[in-house]
């Protein structure tokens, strides 16, 4: 029990800053040597090194025949050849069913305290996962350390939090005392907090960490077992959070099996096994709708997803154009679109956009927008870094299927050289205008460095095509620049309908990619971009069942 | 805004009851002429009696040519010829999303203040609810007043508190507040809980208002509009409820719309028609479990049900095992086991019941709970008020199948005589003995005033059977009775896992049946038996989406 003890504090701040809601992170964001040593950087770096081209013998969940990987390095196109053991979903099951009569007894505060060990200790391999990263999702080395270690870090935690203090929110017990005119009539009632049964984590090959830690350790702190099955192109980075929980239970005595690795090949896919699964009741996806819609229908499951979704950036007017465009430009090309945050149908009035130095075309927009980006780009200290490189070879394609036909090209996408790795996979933000009546062309989800600018009548059709796209193909993040608060307020009224969250003219450090642990709701759960909000208390209650007891006092 | 202040303390306090979970009730159950005053039940009769044969005009909902009814009192078994404005189900949602627009932009204090004054209003008519409910439901007068009036407005005001706590468990702003080294990051943040949309909610025949005003109030407080679909049986009750709430919405200056009642018939039912129109997005359910199945599984929706399950009792040791029968008895009797609560399968071990004089065989157990039946069915003091009148024919019909050909018989049911309705639809209880192994026999829920009473190997064989019902069936209560505290635990954690609550050795005046406002979650959502679980916080937080705004701080 020294980690209840060790551990109290932490949880408690963490369920605190869940309800201020202000800036608040337990892990610092920043790679900074002063933080985390001089050494870490180079260490972790290392440490990724030697991983590749070897066996991944850290986890503790038993022996395994075979061992399988297909992770390839977005930056050298290369396999990483690295191996990890795999089981059939059969010998998965079998083994968290076993555990999970274990850890459903545990107590809340002892789990707990067990799951932000394991991110403690994390916090000492924050700088391998980041290489890892970087080398399966294509991330640039900051947002590769920033999302897979501190951000994901602060997501568990948060659910850890969540889930803490929806499971000690009711008393354990109490003596029901109801005054029955000549007598009392006592009950002594008991509540149990009872796990669901088996979670199985479905992860994402861009966010193989962020993505997956919450609803990890949302379904543990709440008592269940939990698979987790990485995307079989992004496994290392949650590998070391699996490894490093299954070293701590062993520690505690428990069985590591609580929480296991459930890798499998490109070949060789058992998703679908293990969710069909009956044993299996709690399901996390992040993915394409496609799949998630499957998961969402399955009978008898707790299911939450994050599926795809159209985002827009709704242009009214704005202080300063060249602020607002140089925003827009670092949020599409960050990563090179490859966040589900990331602004995708910018509307843009055909009247143009009103600022303090007279009205800005749609054309003059266009041409700065497209400038801006070829800038960000051609910068040989911040293109290559903030594009990163291309997860997916799909996603290349899709860029050069769009390049042509579908509207006028205001910036065509080409390849940016990266200094460190001549042969990464890169593509470079391709920008297109279409014009309002065109639906088609932009009623679905382009994933990857793609920016369709939609010529719009006024402000009104902006917010009414985008509440569409909302409602219609889901949506997690708006972009919105007015000077007019009448203009603001209904903006937000009718993306609020559309379960989009809005940020306000944003300009400087601060992109509508970026939803904050302990404060932002990360997808509403509202529209069909995902049914889960990360922060939303339903996001852990759901994973539990209130049983209560009663017996008459003697 | 004076209705904020008056009810503020209301609000707080069943708030922090529903915290404390120990006894607490808003409204007194007891009909007692001190509480309510001296003329309050006869004036309650009257006003029934004065609505009978007539037009329900106090509904606010605006003009229809179209009147309908087709209660019939299971008393007289003769049609009340109420009749009631009907609308097609596009006038109810047409008018519901009109005032949608202006119910979900009323505060939260005002939407809660407005509920808990409809409840006040209500409460002056508990007295004519209960002879509604007893000539719609077939309720005995105590349970009638009890369930439709007090424990019904209690339930509600509960769904307010809890939903007015959710609402404002976070904060409405804050600035977010990043140190970033040399500068600070601010955003000022906004959330606003949005609501779903309309809400329709489903009423059944045995519990009119109970079973319905949870559901309506949550939605209501989150800010969804509502259509209350009562069951054409037992519509009166709950259009007390709505006529009330209509008249202060009105006199508050809002759309009395922004609750409607939507009343059908036998002959034209428009529930499914209401439950699939894409602009419901919350649906609340009492009901059979075909028709809940449906439901839950519509796209799209949030949908809240209690359906039917296979309750037990599992009986391995007692103190005094005549107190036990007694209780049992009594449980299986109250409303001629019409309650979703009541006991069903009674797993008794072939080797008998411990006690401390000596083992009580099976069939003396059989014996002594056949007499104990028969005896206060003969008492004409206590029979014909516990046990009511048969609201649907088809119990009677359900309960002669089964008199014979499905297992042994040791208590054949019969008719009771009520000494003020001569023409009262009645069915004594139906005890049967089956053997364990004839399964099919006790795999479904059976309705009405039938028990089954199931020789079990062993006590782990009657846990065993009572948890497998529960995950196939769905269970809504389970009473056990054991002086062994091993035992007892492990039944308590058996039916856990099953999301079966336990009330463990009850005797004298307490129930299996009774699940207590503020304190018992009502249907635990973790079996078939429904998804939904009254005073769970998932219960309210479902129907609403948290939206986040933010925009730097200049």
């Amino acid at each position: 029990m020294k980690l209840v003890a060790k551990h109290k504090p932490i949880i408690e701040r963490a369920i605190q800053a869940i309800h201020e809601r202000t800036f608040f992170a337990q892990y610092p964001e920043h790679p900074s040597p002063k933080i985390y040593g001089e050494d870490a950087d180079k260490n972790g770096r290392e440490a990724f090194q030697n991983k590749v081209g070897k066996k991944f013998k850290e986890l503790l969940q038993g022996d395994s025949d075979n061992w399988v990987g297909d992770e390839e390095s977005p930056y050298m196109q290369d396999p990483l050849h690295i191996t990890y053991p795999s089981y059939t979903p059969e010998e998965l099951i079998t083994k968290a069913d076993k555990a999970f009569h274990q850890w459903r007894k545990i107590k809340a505060d002892l789990r707990a305290a067990i799951l932000v060990e394991s991110l403690e200790r994390v916090k000492n391999r924050f700088f391998e996962i980041a290489y890892a990263t970087m080398h399966t999702t294509g991330q640039g080395y900051m947002m590769a350390f920033q999302a897979s270690g501190p951000h994901a870090a602060d997501r568990a935690l948060e659910a850890i939090a969540m889930g803490y203090e929806e499971l000690t929110r009711f008393p354990e017990s109490v003596v029901w005392d109801k005054p029955m005119g000549k007598y009392n009539l006592k009950l002594a009632k008991e509540w149990r907090a009872i796990a669901k049964g088996i979670g199985v984590v479905i992860g994402c090959s861009t966010f193989p960490t962020w993505n997956s830690v919450p609803g990890m350790y949302a379904s543990l702190v709440t008592g269940n077992p939990v698979i987790i099955k990485p995307h079989p192109g992004a496994i290392l980075p949650i590998a070391i959070f699996v490894a490093e929980l299954q070293k701590i239970l062993k520690e505690e005595g428990l069985d590591p099996n609580i929480c296991q690795l459930g890798v499998d090949s490109f070949s060789n896919m058992i998703t679908k096994e293990l969710a069909e699964d009956n044993r299996v009741k709690v399901i996390d996806y992040t993915g394409n709708s496609a799949f998630g819609d499957y998961l969402e229908g399955l009978k008898g499951k707790f299911v939450f997803t994050e599926k795809t979704g159209v985002n827009s950036a709704i242009i009214d007017s704005a202080e300063d154009i060249d602020k607002v465009i140089g925003n827009l430009a670092f949020s599409l090309s960050l990563y090179s679109g490859q966040m589900c945050t990331a602004p995708q149908n910018f509307y843009i009035p055909a009247s143009g956009i009103k600022t303090p130095n007279g009205v800005v075309s749609f054309d003059e927009f266009a041409q700065k927008f497209a400038d801006n980006i070829k800038g960000l780009v051609a910068n040989p200290k911040a293109g290559p870094f903030v594009l990163g490189a291309i997860q997916n070879k799909n996603t290349c394609t899709r860029v050069e299927k769009f390049s042509s036909g579908t509207g006028k090209v205001w910036l065509s996408s080409g390849e940016v050289e990266n200094p460190m790795f001549k042969n990464a996979r890169t593509a470079t933000p391709l920008v297109l205008e279409v014009d309002a009546q065109d639906t088609a062309a932009f009623s679905q989800e382009l994933f990857g460095p793609i920016a369709l600018l939609i010529k719009t009548k006024n402000t009104a059709q902006s917010v009414a095509l985008a509440k569409e796209m909302a409602l219609a193909h889901g949506a997690i993040s708006c972009a919105a620049y007015s000077t007019d608060d009448e203009t603001k307020e209904m903006i937000a009224d009718e993306m609020s309908l559309a379960a989009t969250p809005v940020s306000f003219n944003l300009t400087g450090g601060i992109y509508v990619n970026q939803h904050a642990g302990f404060s932002d709701f990360h997808v509403t759960g509202g529209n069909p971009a995902g049914n889960a909000s990360f922060t939303n208390p339903e996001y852990v209650i759901k994973r539990f069942t209130w049983v209560g007891f009663r017996e008459p006092v003697k």
